[in-house]
């Protein structure tokens, strides 16, 4: 048995060359979870229980540099039946096992291009990797309106003014049906800027919860802008192709975020809001025939904040609130929750519990979920 | 190129932190299977042979602790396409890639809790890792009646009394649908457990062939008993989903697992029994006509003695007998096999063949097969 | 962060035991294509463009010797969707993520058997690994007539003769449906052998361009000879099986290759001539009515010249012309490409762009494509 310098949560393989020719982070990580449901009808009561086990992820993560810092990679495989799930003609009828296989190129100063697959510069829970939530998983705005990973080019640019005050620029043109697409581009790009500032300097802002104890306040706000040109997806570059009697509906999608994360000796607070417009949000035929798919066009809200104990337990609340154009649906969900986080190891190592209740208009039944996962890090 | 201080068999990777914050044994395997199979008439002759060629198993194994050596992980991974088949709707129409992903915390003295999906505590042949075996393959008594993997909570206690007899105790509440299951707990849990006894010490009980040359004769008897609450699978948490025109078919499953092992000065035997039972083996549909699913109930009896020579040559006999329940069928294999086996490197490097001789009734034609593998293991 | 002796593009891992029992290399590689294509109809124009982005292929590697330096192994898992694709119920409806899993010995002198599966010694540009080429991709001759990987036994062997005269022999048998097969060998076997001469001594023969700028002239020429006896599937043991109503239809095909490669200070020419034959390529139901699949029986022709340039641009002119049998198809292709290549660290961080014209006859548009790929091997 080898020994290494490297400690738990830095990766299996954390190597650089003696020439600075590459560097390597090799990991493992999956999560254990637990998810408890029950219908909560308007007149009262709870039913219809049921528990359910699942390897929620697991994944394979390298990173690191090669040739010169200067350029780094990112490659990381889904390896749990969720991750991988999503086969379909469109991606040769083969699991999704490439999440990452991305190059970024700092050419100049500020500037680094990326090219390949990887996460778009959407909302921010969505880009913080779901190693690093402060809850069991993302919220409900995440899941109806985020715009995950494409194929493409991105370049990010960053000023920092009197010190501190920071601001990022990203624009990203990328091929805007998801990923891991093999019959190609069908329709047009999707374009996405996004801002972002912290003007009380650099911190963790792409990772949930104060585990650093910030000793000064911290922000971030950012605001992203996607424009799919005649996107042929339902959720603009993901959910179900549109597909009509001769090829594919297309319409222009549009989706705005608004963000915001502030970090204050354990406390973490976070806000999104999420908006999506089609220029035609009802797919029809050549005949004008409707074809059933709908672009869930609407709104959604997100706020959550939560403490972190010096015993790195963390408390959490969240309220998130998904308000779709009638034209979608009528139906609103409120989601109230309530979680508790044990930071064994930071994010490496971890125990996180919640329990959320939805209420949904529409005389429809609420409900009740309690849930408990594990993340292991390696 | 850097030096390590591992051998051939310890892994590609096997290093251990100057901290004691983890430690990590990263290797790969893979099993390449010739089989030439001929039909064998009950008036006499051979005939129908055929031969075919395949990568019967291809692995990447994560195992080490983490965080403090109380606590352990487990993470393999199967690739061949025998490995990850059996995608269903009920895995997200996805390959079965997670074999298994489990933690393992040794909270307290001799007590260790497993969380996360893995294999469970049946029949000893099936836990005893596929790499392992002292024979080409398991025996049909495991193929037809054994619980495999599931996703849940084990806990494991032992005890030692004067030094050498130990005692061995295995709970575990699983989902019970099988492992990489995305749909959830339909019908009730499954329970198991497991008492051990290893009367003339600690040896290695989960592995085949006595390739320690035991100097003093060592013995393990096990018994297992599995309760499968209200399940829907014609196999308890394997075959297939027992499907009704309104919804699944539940019944109670009870799997019953008597095994021995005992090693000495070169010489294994191992024996086995197995017994399945169902409350109402025939699935029906809402009215009570017959789905056409069938429980597999019925037992099994293996019992197989390998010597293994001083130039690392094993030979073994083995004789499996499977009788299921009239109600299920009444096709009775008794299968006679006769193996040869060289061990280059232990079970990491090694050649295995063997000629089996199946003999049904019910004037079926009887089988001969011949196999040969090549374990590879680093 | 542990030091490593390795540089960039000798793998993640490398490592040798120091009690010389094993080593390992490790390396993950992705390529990210952007193609754009276009139809250009017989009376002048351009017109249907279309831009697609892809993860080409994305790959972790393993290989190394174990127990002696005369017992190498290979084990190659691809990951991209394009990579794996392929799943059907000849491959227990599961992805095709093992590329080889092969294991080499070197059992006397100049011998080496192979067992397992990995590619079968046809043509020069299909057993180049992809990460080595010096074009974009691979011609149209191979994409049409290459045999690719199958599962089986090769013998390998090699003379020397004054020094630098090398001849090499290799003899094949293999299963003869391709790789990742589950349901075994249907018809009979394939055989394939090849012979090659190296007259002026051994070089990076396996390898696209010039790297090394020989400062003497270096050539490789080869011969194939491929028959797969009694094969069922369209392209020998690639294509689709030809069922038919009672089973497969299974014929006798013949493939050909005659491939040279000659390098000599910057300069580096391959040529590659593939011919293919059936007995009945028609394939029939037993009442002889025709099932619709046909042997893709014909020949191609592809060479290709490139240029090292000092400063590793390399310029690269390539024409293929793939003329099937008109029993099979009319339609004669005819490409003419040029293409541009900054290799910078070699084959292991590249740029590769070409741009191609396809001729088609019987007034079909001519086609025009525009490539352009990042290689990243580490």
């Amino acid at each position: 048995q080898d020994i290494t310098e490297n400690k738990f949560g830095k990766g299996l393989i954390n190597v650089v060359a003696k020439d600075s020719s590459f560097s390597a982070y090799f990991g493992i990580r999956f999560q254990s979870l637990m998810t408890s449901k029950w219908d909560v009808p308007e007149n009262g009561g709870i039913q219809d229980g049921e528990t359910n086990f699942l390897i929620r992820r697991a994944r394979l993560k390298f990173e690191g540099f090669a040739y010169s810092p200067k350029l780094t990679y990112k490659f990381e495989l889904g390896l749990s039946n969720r991750d991988i799930s999503g086969a379909s003609q469109f991606t040769s009828n083969a699991p999704r096992f490439v999440l990452d296989a991305v190059l970024k190129w700092n050419f100049y100063e500020n500037f680094e291009l990326w090219a390949g697959q990887t996460k778009l510069p959407g909302n921010r829970e969505r880009v913080i990797s779901s190693a690093n939530l402060e809850t069991v998983d993302r919220s409900l705005l995440n899941s109806r309106y985020n715009i995950d990973r494409d194929i493409g080019l991105q370049l990010h640019h960053f000023i920092t003014i009197n010190d501190t005050f920071i601001i990022r620029e990203i624009v990203s043109i990328a091929q805007g049906e998801g990923r891991n697409i093999t019959t190609g581009n069908i329709g047009g790009y999707q374009y996405t800027g996004r801002a972002e500032i912290l003007p009380f300097g650099d911190f963790s802002d792409y990772s949930g919860a104060d585990l650093e104890r910030e000793s000064n306040p911290k922000l971030a706000v950012g605001v992203s802008y996607d424009y799919n040109d005649n996107a042929v997806k339902t959720r603009s570059n993901m959910g179900s192709y549109m597909i009509t009697d001769t090829g594919f509906f297309e319409t222009d999608i549009q989706t705005l975020f608004l963000d915001a994360l502030f970090k204050y000796e354990g406390v973490s607070i976070m806000a999104e809001y999420a908006n999506r417009e089609a220029d035609n949000p009802f797919a029809v035929n050549e005949d004008s025939t409707p074809t059933g798919d709908v672009v869930n066009i609407g709104e959604a809200f997100n706020i959550q904040a939560g403490y972190l104990f010096e015993n790195n337990y963390q408390v959490l609340g969240r309220f998130t609130s998904v308000d779709p154009d009638d034209d979608f649906s009528e139906l609103v969900e409120n989601q109230y929750t309530l979680g508790l986080s044990k930071y064994l190891v930071g994010h490496k190592l971890k125990v996180q519990t919640d329990i959320s209740y939805t209420d949904l208009n529409q005389d429809q039944f609420d409900g009740l979920m309690y849930r408990l996962q594990f993340e292991f890090h390696l």
